[in-house]
């Protein structure tokens, strides 16, 4: 299979590709077209051809737009499923679930986009504006650049695609390198949608014409998710473009002594492994207050040891390969060094966890498979361990044990990231502490770290990030607000 | 002292008047002008004819207006203490307090008057409206009707006056015929504030001249405080004004089995007893944990005993009379017939609660004086009596044990009123409990049922009330929408 | 055919009976149930048990309970398109786009019901709420009573029950006895909406019975469209009820010089004569600047003449009988009237406009018809005559020219009523001048007084109403604040 | 006279200074202490050690700070007149102006203090959510750098440090060094009005010592008002900063043909010459519909040789020298290389406008001075000439008629710039199409490019800017958002 990319409302074949691997089977599962600068170049002039055919867009036509966008995602759902399990390795329950988000993300795009926040500002205030009253009319800020990441494949573009839409900003999407086909999928379905052509166009490509697209001068926003060294560096690489950036963290739960333990680990549980932990707000480190810690530590790490790994497309698995093998070794390589310092894994795979129980048998066939790693519960770990320090992005999480709350704090607050965190606790004062205290963009009581809802604002401080998405906050990013007086 | 009443900016001499006495001297101090129904209409008239006047108003120069209306509060806050202790027998501090919060509201309406909430409708949401954009703008609705008690002499009225203003709605009010001259001091304020004349009148009147105003067809809006029995019935009444009832209640607190008792019992002493229970939100009824009950319930009464009472314009006095013999009477009525049926007062006047112990020795005077109630915590109270069904309006309080928060709730709500309630908690789960459950219109977590800040919104579910005051919501009810399609 | 009628989620079989005659064939085309008081009782009983299961449902369930109403009625569009005709005499056009924006007002209340105004209070504004914030909640006031006319036999009962349902309020309708069947249908499609059992009656009724519903207690809003006499008195007999009136007026247009005249005869005609003018907003009057009036009553009164005539069922009819032979007698009688007083019909039937052309071939069969008013345009109508000063609810428009803007504004004006007006003119300062002076609801420029789009405050001032609809606006009356201070 | 700088709440003399002139008298009238690179440091440090005290500040207790501030600024309003005129060579009426517009700006920030965009969201949509609910509470984002230009000394340093304080955000501000007093003056307000010390510093320095602050890897905010160049260079220098620009641009009025010419003359005459043209917004080009034109132009240049010159003392003065002369040269350069192209300057000085005819006795004096420049009206300027494409940043007006409105459009848009526009028409439609049309921050109607409201949103697009000011908006970008999910 050889797909085409999507320049500005056609399918393109060139000569350049790059090569798709399932990462459970290790085969190569399809091949994609790559652009090169040219194509690059010419998406944008499209871009900027399309931008009057959006602006003369109704909020009601965006509106059937958006809407049908995401009927189309729920006719071929099944499809995408199986997609997002072939290129990305994630457990059928999870890819099922990611479909489900980006159908969501574009009917909250398709409601949204009827409600940008214009405002009618009284300018009588003082008497040089009597008689005058301001409208302030939010437009499309102009041509837009979506960077998104392997780990969801498919709802990671819709939240730049769905809001720029939205927004009437056409935009030109470069999809990850390794899971290029679900946002494929997605122009198949964008090409029937009503959108005007040039609006939209996904281009593979190599770093290089990425690079060119970041410093491309007629782009107005860019809207980054990925690693935080690429960007925060695209950020001075950017010119004068607006700038949205949703990197990584080393996200922190903390399990206070007055938690309902049964709903804290069923979460935390979820939230350290769910798809290897390849999500941004993975919960990486776990805090537990000391009276609960050990019977919360046996708990967690028998827990662990019971997720269902396996092949990706059985519907019973909940963890299986890593994206890649570079990544898996990555992470052993860290969780080695962390061991060599002291650290201890009670749980996880036999090279690095020597007394590990063995897993459940239907384990076996994946623990084979290099770039398996298994759910690694480590004991021990702290500031210098860059499993505590880093963003792991594997199913690693490191349990520690803490006497008082503030304590748990400063342990959530030594690090560089500031993505979310979560709280076990149903004390008002306790929480509004930790919301105060707390340097996060947002703090989860009583669930995971890894919470999401498409609509809600999402983003980091510190080094996690710039802005915020969830499809109305997204949305400023690609408007530009023109005050009429009158 | 005759004051003369406030008629559309001309301060005018009337035949009949009404004297207002000294609650806690019982000296006659002072007679205001009285309005009949000649005067009534033609402050109707005026006001009608002060509309254009009013529409003509940037929203800066109203800023200005309310601004000047607060600062000529603050120059007279000295005067305006005493007359509120002198009229109404309110302690000092407490009379002090009203007159901040009285500057507080103004001030308030001289912001929200900028802050209208003009909205741009997206009319485009169809194919009908393709092209065509709402501008929703809001105006005066017409001429006010404010009706204000006697318990807030100044800040009551404030809160009438101070929103209408700001929506530019020439306002005729009617303040208390027991305490009605802060209100006519307010005039001479408003007087020199550039407000346009017609704007505001302020008519002490008979009860049949202010029934033909609620009934009078050029009135746009009726805002009343005071008595459930009279509000409902005026609703009824209004033809086809807006109606806005602010009426009153048997506040009751819930102190559950995790509070901080130490401030429960400060909080709930002050809402209990401040200025005799004379307040719409006065702690009527206090619910406590029966693990909490047994040493709450002795403290409590102990720190009832020991409230300083006296002669309202000493500094140190926290009670005092109540505003007359009438009102003293039926509060002791009702206790005698909760007694009857089995309740027991704790504390309080000896007439009523034969044990109860001596107050300390200031209190002597003030005892002797008849229309002077003294601190009464009563347990053993509930359904049947009036001191735990009706709104007492003096310094009453029912204490009760309860097993578990349904419990509590179902006690809060055995009431045809909900006005407020108080929860002293730090459990998150049991505070949203209580707020889903509880039927009040603001449920006040770790303060008293008391708690009221000016730009709030205040107003009571049931029987306590019809709509929502505190500044900017008590705004939209003298406002009109007006849309524009262009 | 004998229809049930709903009885909090049953279809029930009544002994009385409503026949519904069609207005074009004068055939009797079906009989619905009628409630007598007991079931009016019971669903107002039934109503309040709904409550609490209204209030568990979260806003995404509301949403998919309301989507799949307006996907029901999507499904069988033809089908209610055909019964609106039937019992409404509305021409096909009319009828499917009466359809159209019933769809539309359901769905519109899915995405509303998602976005209720919940507000965050900062407390902090002076030391006495330190450390406090509000957190203001809308819930569902209780149980509404909707009471809706015959002239939009479904998108009236939509605009009454979508944004109920959306505020999660139990709702009660009762439809006009004229037109009930619409009503009835769209219960078909709510039995399974997912809509909780008890929340929704469609109660066809007597007039004692309905008014027994409109005093009952237990019913906290009544939103009532109609007539104004009606409206207005029920406001009086409503008691504690939240009440919203949406009455009838005498809408007036102005033509100004600089006027698009195509474009204003096009939207005028339409205007005016639609569905025989028996609508709120229709265009009964139109005032003409003197430089276009004699071109523009000539081209209007062709066109008038011109608009075809027929069996609604017809594709091409825009025009045919009135609902029923008492109101068209009325407004023949309200013609003659005004002829009598000086008025020229040049238009219209030949009994009160001797000398008006013939109407097109195709008219001859309806005009036979006694309920059938030709349009008719009448000059020389002014004050005293009932077609000028009432709401004539019929296929006439009085015509009339202007020397200068500010009379054409007090033309509007002079009238009791004051929904929607129409403005023809490119002058920013005239439209404005307008909207600032020219009395209604709604000032609609380079349109008919007729536009509407359904998620658009709706509603007039002065005798046409009390408050808006339009779904957002419409559900602040089916819902009550709650504030929660912590 | 030397002045400290205001370091974290202290005044420090340092050895390095920097020298103040007046531009008028050409005298040096005070020096300032220049800040080092370890001054600016501590300044970083210092303003870190701030913000637990500003978190910690009530928004009552913020706003009080804000308004002593404004009331500071009051008392001293005639001494920071004096200074203003003395450091900018600003018109007395200027100067007057814009001390009020500070005071307006801090009362204004005053009052959006208390009113952050803090929201509730509904996170029930879909069932991942159900029972959860969030909160977004705004907060500080960190330590600010505001960087103001020598044009407005005083109002553009309180468009940084208002909003700043608002936002709770501590601010260090690097003043224009050729006008540092006014911002000096200002901190001996803000010393004693109860901010937190280290939250505000006023650092004159060096390019150097401003850089390395630019780059500080602690300082959370840019906000620059100044040139282009300087501005864009900044942004790709600013790390993980916010960045905020207030730049220059080359703004354009239509005077359409249906314009009221007086009152367009009038307007533009002060948006092309007040303060010769130093200002942001000044109306570069003007551009007049041809059936206006030559009256236009010869009313125009009428108007400019009549405008009176003179000392910035003088109360009559509307014109006065230019800030220095470098300055004054390059505008001098410009029109020659304009003139050179074949434009021509119909008033101006002598030496680029030889037949000019002279200006009134009264500018004699201020002629000779060689930083003057006498207003200047051109005609024949067009694309190509620094005139009309670059800032000109002096008392230069180019004139040019055109035919179409289409026309005028796209002469406004052939600019790299887009801050304001003006337009002088009463046709809505030629509004509305402008509005659309036209690539600017804001489109002033009937009123001069000039226009600013000290409240209202303000900023460019194209080349003009990054972001917005007016305090409301300002706030936002001192502001992070921290969502609770609970």
């Amino acid at each position: 299979m050889r797909k085409a990319l999507f320049l500005a409302g056609d399918f393109i074949e060139t000569p350049d590709q790059i090569e798709v691997t399932d990462p459970y089977s290790g085969q190569i599962i399809a091949a994609v077209c790559a652009a090169n600068e040219k194509i690059t170049a010419e998406a944008v002039d499209r871009a900027l051809d399309a931008q009057p055919a959006m602006d003369a867009l109704s909020s009601g036509e965006v509106s059937v737009i958006l809407n049908n966008i995401a009927s189309g995602l729920q006719a071929r759902s099944a499809e995408l499923t199986d997609l997002i399990i072939a290129e990305a390795g994630k457990p059928r329950l999870y890819a099922r679930g990611e479909v489900s988000r980006a159908i969501e993300t574009f009917k909250v795009a398709a409601e949204e986009c009827k409600r940008l926040p214009h405002e009618i500002i009284d300018l009588e205030w003082t008497s040089a504006g009597k008689g005058k009253q301001g409208k302030l009319i939010y437009r499309s800020a102009g041509v837009a650049l979506g960077i998104s990441p392997f780990n969801f494949p498919l709802n990671l573009v819709a939240h730049k695609a769905a809001p720029a839409i939205a927004a009437r900003s056409p935009i030109i999407l470069k999809p990850s390198s390794v899971t290029p086909l679900s946002a494929l999928l997605l122009t198949e379905i964008v090409a029937v949608s009503g959108l005007p052509k040039g609006a939209f166009s996904v281009l593979p490509c190599s770093r290089d014409a990425a690079r060119k697209l970041v410093e491309h001068d007629s782009i107005a926003v860019l809207s980054f998710t990925g690693s935080p060294a690429v960007g925060w560096n695209m950020k001075q690489r950017a010119g004068k473009k607006k700038v949205v950036l949703e990197l990584g963290g080393n996200a922190a739960a903390i399990v206070h002594k007055d938690a309902d333990m049964d709903a804290a680990l069923q979460k935390l549980i979820m939230g350290g492994f769910a798809y290897s932990g390849q999500v941004c707000i993975h919960t990486q480190r776990i805090l537990v207050h000391e009276s609960l810690y050990p019977r919360f530590l046996e708990r967690y790490a028998d827990m662990a040891r019971a997720i269902p790994a396996g092949d990706p497309r059985d519907e019973q698995t909940r963890i299986s390969v890593m994206i890649d093998e570079k990544n898996a070794s990555r992470v052993r390589d860290w969780l080695a060094e962390a061991i060599d310092s002291g650290a201890t894994a009670v749980t996880g795979n036999k090279d690095t966890d020597g007394d590990a129980q063995k897993s459940a048998a239907m384990n076996i066939a994946v623990e084979k498979i290099s770039s398996y790693v298994a759910p690694t519960v480590v004991i021990g770990a702290g500031k210098g361990m860059k499993i505590w320090d880093e963003e792991v992005f594997g199913p690693v999480v490191c349990l520690r044990p803490y006497v008082d709350i503030d304590e748990a704090i400063e342990l959530v607050n030594e690090s560089r990231f500031g993505l979310q965190a979560a709280l076990f606790s149903d004390s008002r004062s306790v929480i509004e502490h930790c919301f105060r205290r707390i340097e996060v963009g947002a703090l989860i009581v009583n669930d995971a770290t890894t919470f999401r809802m498409d609509h809600m604002p999402y983003g980091g401080v510190k080094d996690s990030g710039f802005g915020r998405e969830g499809v109305k906050y997204a949305m400023l990013d690609y408007l530009e607000p023109r005050l009429l007086v009158c």
